[in-house]
């Protein structure tokens, strides 16, 4: 495919007279050609206004039709998989076969919420029918589900180029549910993006659906951005990404005249707590592992663990002896840009100024956008005082917070804000002499892990990839797993509604056969006339 | 039960320090002892903490235990039905007959919320389970299910002083999902409101619940409700009334350091579309049931129809003339409250101001607290230039707004904010014809209504009782039916967690016996272990 750098507006592309960027390869600092150029508050009027004309169609297409253009965009994104690979690698410094799942990984996406549109149940559907008799009054027929929102603005994130970003995780579930979809393209990858861009409307025209359907915008500002959340037409954000980008569009969004819900993932520490009986069991292998999940893709990882709960005391010293010398072996990383380096470098030092031990640090890389693990400790004392402690350091780093009694414990944890995971490290039996302290980890992360670690999130249908703000900035959802088709909807009820008025799957005759609740007892079964 | 003014506050009661109000008689505007005192912020602080206290044990408890406190709330209710009643008429103006079917509605809606809790599939309970040996990565065992919030914040509004009210809708479904509830009373209903507190009290006892799973405060102000908005410990907030109350409750709530979620119903004008098919066939009926909706209960409903498209021309002449007959026809009323009275007046000056056309008032009222019917009339024209004619008037009052095409319906329709309900008489095969007028009419509204009239909410597991912003402060969820559990909870996962620390729902021999999807699948049945 032939790059353009040109905004996709629903069957239009963009003039190239925007202010133009190019991606840099954070690995060696180049500029990557083409040049893309930043989409004028015309294209982004035009691009929303396609999608509203399109959402009517698409938000009454068949489950199956749903299906096959999202089957469609995934072979679309396997076809072009080298040149995917390939760009994205240089665009994100990310390994190849580290992209070559992830892509694997969209494409799973993809197929699984083809399965669950085809499926058709998510949609909750309810029938109560009418009870005319009833006494004192007539009980009416109602019947509801529920139905997609309208356009979805999508933020794609740097550090998935793919699994979360044009054809990631928002934009599956968001069209899965008949929403059409404007994606806000990531500066970091356009090229990646771009190529992406073409697999969607390639498949949106091979499905006979309308082109308004998806639209993807270019800009290296914040003007693009705003200007899609701050547009009538839009009627949800999904985003991925820093705390400050998330809460600034939350407050935006918030601003309309007519707020709109603001699906935010904005990442955590994602606190570990490792019980001493599990460090008197087993000590190196979860050192092992540790050191695995917070240097893991240089650290670049919603989940990356980044508040250790480690005993005080000799078997606590020997666990942070045994990360240390794995941290200082750990060779060093790119990261996805020169700026996040850059703030990645200032988290570091930002630990330095609230006294924080630098335990140790790996080696550092020949890189334009350079990022060294580094392993910190503190005494539960000073995390308790100082809570900028427990602010997220994006990046291959992580901080041991040396504890002495569960009573320690209850006041950090009392103190902790909302997590996406929370995971908790323990020996056979051990669990039970903690319990309070567990309720108050449950209470605060969307996933609480066991004897495991918090990266890698299981695309399934169980999969929560949220949890209490400021995680997200809605805990009530998840970016990942088979509800996130929840998340771009709302419920729409209609009384005594004539058939020829009723979506599909709320005529008697249920002919997607999907299970509803009917009269309060679930069925798939048609309504019978006798 | 002797009535004490004082707030209850989770096992203890406020003392009787704070400034003191009482109730007004609407009809007669006789105060009504006893005196009520305004909570403190101790008060509040320690009506909190309890809550919080309890949320714990309470979040966990078995769905049979809910369910009976649930049942016991009601049987309580249904025990102090004549002294709910007489005090309610007294305090509310509303009179007996509705105020002993409000009573049955509310006790209906704690049975039925009952019957949800105990049946338990509402948590939507999902496993995935291991797949140790699945490449290129294991499968982790995941666990996923809806968890209550913690403390919920609940406003009673003054226009179902029984059934939105103390232990009304937004009660009972944060009960039902395990949330500990903290009242602010409506102050135009304090003794109507502290006999609920003391059914909700006994019943917890009764069912050995820890008395900080309830709490109600008194206050005539603003202070209570906006400390209870900001208060940390609280996680959610229930209110219905008006717009400019909820929008603030809302601005408080996203503003807090960590923003909670605010379930606003703030009522709208519940547009009402006649097409000329229906007036040609049954005008009379019609206005006489768009007469008696309009007018019902002195016109306070948040579904009241204020904003009714008739055709331009004879026929819609002859309804509007038919409607006028009506209204002038109808007794005068008493309001819930004297201020009530007071801004139902200064609606009509609006509509006056506004350049409306009054085609008749009915009767006046002897009352302190006198609503007129009254029935307004403008061209399609007009209501397109002044939007302020589509905001709601709350009280006995319509307005006829006359159409000349489909296209001015679309202008009308497209400009129109979110409403809970939206209302469309048609004769048989009319609505074919009216396809994208139809189309936007369902886009604004939580419920569409055909060839009925909106007032009257079915409580039933398919209604939808919300509506886009601003009908509601989030269209995703509903005030009334058995969706109404999902608001007040989030989403949390389990990760290869021992069966020791699941909840019920999760474990492998499902204990409650719930439905759950298991690997993708619906199933009650155990997890086997062959």
């Amino acid at each position: 495919m032939e790059l353009t750098g040109r905004s996709w507006l629903g069957g239009t592309r963009a003039a190239t007279s925007g202010r133009s960027f190019r991606a840099v390869n954070p690995a060696t600092g180049e500029a990557l050609a083409p040049d893309f150029h930043s989409a004028s508050g015309a294209d982004v009027e035009r691009a929303c206004r396609a999608a509203h004309d399109a959402s009517g169609a698409f938000g009454l297409s068949a489950p199956a039709t749903r299906a096959s253009f999202l089957r469609a965009i995934a072979e679309r994104l396997e076809g072009a998989r080298d040149a995917i690979v390939a760009r994205a690698m240089e665009e994100s410094g990310l390994p190849r076969n580290r992209l070559h799942s992830e892509l694997g990984r969209t494409t799973g996406q993809l197929q699984l919420f083809a399965d669950v549109a085809a499926e058709g149940s998510w949609v909750d559907a309810r029938i109560d029918t009418a009870q005319p008799d009833r006494k004192p009054m007539p009980r009416p027929d109602v019947r509801s589900m529920r139905r997609p929102l309208g356009p979805v603005a999508v933020f794609g994130a740097s550090n998935f180029p793919l699994a979360f970003s044009v054809a990631g995780g928002d934009t599956a579930s968001a069209l899965a549910a008949g929403n059409p979809v404007v994606v806000k393209a990531h500066p970091a990858h356009p090229a990646t993006s771009e190529i992406a861009a073409g697999a969607i409307a390639e498949a949106a025209e091979a499905c006979g659906l309308p082109a308004g359907v998806f639209a993807l915008l270019f800009d290296d500002g914040f003007a693009v951005g705003e200007a899609l959340v701050r547009h009538p037409l839009i009627r949800a954000v999904g985003f991925t990404g820093s705390r400050a980008g998330g809460e600034a569009l939350a407050r935006l969004a918030a601003s309309r005249p007519q707020p709109i819900p603001v699906f935010a993932e904005m990442g955590s520490v994602n606190p570990v707590l490792v019980l001493p009986g599990a460090l008197r069991e087993r000590s190196d292998a979860l050192a092992e592992g540790l050191h695995a999940s917070f240097t893991m893709g240089t650290g670049q990882f919603c989940t990356n663990p980044g508040f250790v709960l480690v005993p005080a005391g000799p078997d606590g010293d020997a666990f942070a002896q045994r990360l240390a010398e794995r941290t200082r072996a750990t060779p060093g990383g790119t990261m996805l840009t020169p700026r996040i380096a850059s703030a990645y470098a200032a988290g570091q030092e930002r630990l330095r100024r609230l006294d924080a031990q630098l335990l140790a640090e790996g080696a550092e890389a020949e890189s334009a956008a350079a990022g060294r693990a580094a392993l910190w400790q503190v005494d539960a004392a000073a995390a308790v005082v100082k809570s900028a402690l427990a602010e997220e350091v994006f990046g291959p780093s992580t901080l041991l917070v040396r504890y002495g009694s569960d009573r320690e414990l209850e006041r950090l944890l009392d103190a902790i804000e909302g997590q996406l995971t929370a995971t908790v490290l323990a020996a056979p039996g051990e669990l039970a002499q903690h319990a309070a302290v567990l309720r108050l980890l449950e209470g605060k992360a969307g996933r609480v892990v066991f004897d495991q670690f918090p990266t890698g999130v299981e695309v399934c249908p169980a999969m929560v990839h949220g949890g209490p703000v400021p995680a997200t900035s809605d805990g009530r959802t998840t970016s990942v797993g088979t509800r996130a088709i929840e998340r771009f909807t709302r419920l729409a009820a209609f009384q005594n509604a004539p058939a020829s008025v009723l979506p599909p799957e709320l005529q008697d005759a249920n002919p997607y056969g999907v299970s509803r609740l009917v009269n309060g007892r679930p069925s798939s079964d048609p309504i019978g006339s006798g």
